[in-house]
């Protein structure tokens, strides 16, 4: 499968909701309201100081997946982003989260960040955690029971974080 | 010294912002932008789901010091807290960022929150770090020259946590 990942513009609002709706309702790994509404979902994935992107099967034109890139805090820190990434429930096992992460990484880099910060891991979201840790990211916090899983109560979180200076920039 | 710490007001703002103004422009301990206007500097502290509080001294009623009490994160992980405390340049070292600690706890624990957690707190600002182990936090996490500070260059920042569950109420 040939992936294009692109900037998101504003025409593929709908077809981004149809990947996100799914895993925000079920709240295993996202921490957002789980009854969000479409039009609070946009702004939480869209607005702001955030590049968003959208990862696109080339033959077929269907999107797979989704990321933000956005300052993880202001001023002194501004140096560290933050990314979210979202892979639709049909396109899940083939790769488009690495494929999202590096092209985030090769973004970051290209926009003068010096790390990447995940703020909250779920520590049960072990498929997440361990593609985290092979694409490069470090575990330098647990936050305890960050996270009231609908299924497994309270979980641990992790705060999770790589250096991007001097990285290789990964093929996008 | 009697202190009162109260609800802030629209109409505190000239006051708040006195407080807050010196120490954004300093820029050695708060993720803000150093030049930040004051409109912003008011949305960033006052607006969205936060409680803002002042802390007044009783007889003169003048404000020495604000702190904000919001979520960390929402959804699945709204039971944690965050906050954000600033004393004024000229009330320093009597206690008031302790008492304001103390009275969002109690705060946070009258809101239902579970516990309470500071994203980045600097590390080269001692007493911050002292205060916040003193008050029962823990450094659950070190964010690698996670700030840029104007002096010290690229220095590290904690992750700190309270877990308030079965906390006593401090006196507020």
């Amino acid at each position: 499968m040939t992936l294009l990942i692109r900037p998101y513009s504003p025409e593929d609002w709908n077809a981004v909701w149809a990947i996100l709706e799914p895993v925000f309702r079920a709240g295993e790994t996202y921490p957002f309201p789980r009854d969000i509404t479409a039009a609070t979902a946009r702004d939480a994935w869209t607005s702001g100081p955030k590049q968003v992107f959208v990862a696109v099967e080339d033959a077929t034109n269907r999107l797979l997946g989704t990321y933000y890139l956005r300052p993880n805090f202001e001023g002194g820190a501004s140096h560290i982003c933050n990314c979210g990434y979202v892979v639709s429930e049909h396109a899940r096992g083939l790769g488009i989260a690495a494929r999202m992460c590096a092209h985030s990484q090769s973004e970051a880099i290209a926009r003068g960040y010096r790390a990447m910060q995940y703020n909250l891991v779920v520590s049960t979201n072990d498929s997440a955690v361990h593609l985290w840790q092979k694409m490069g990211f470090g575990i330098i916090g647990t936050v305890p029971e960050a996270f009231r899983h609908p299924r497994l109560g309270f979980v641990d979180a992790y705060v999770m974080y790589k250096r991007l200076d001097g990285a290789a920039a990964p093929a996008g």
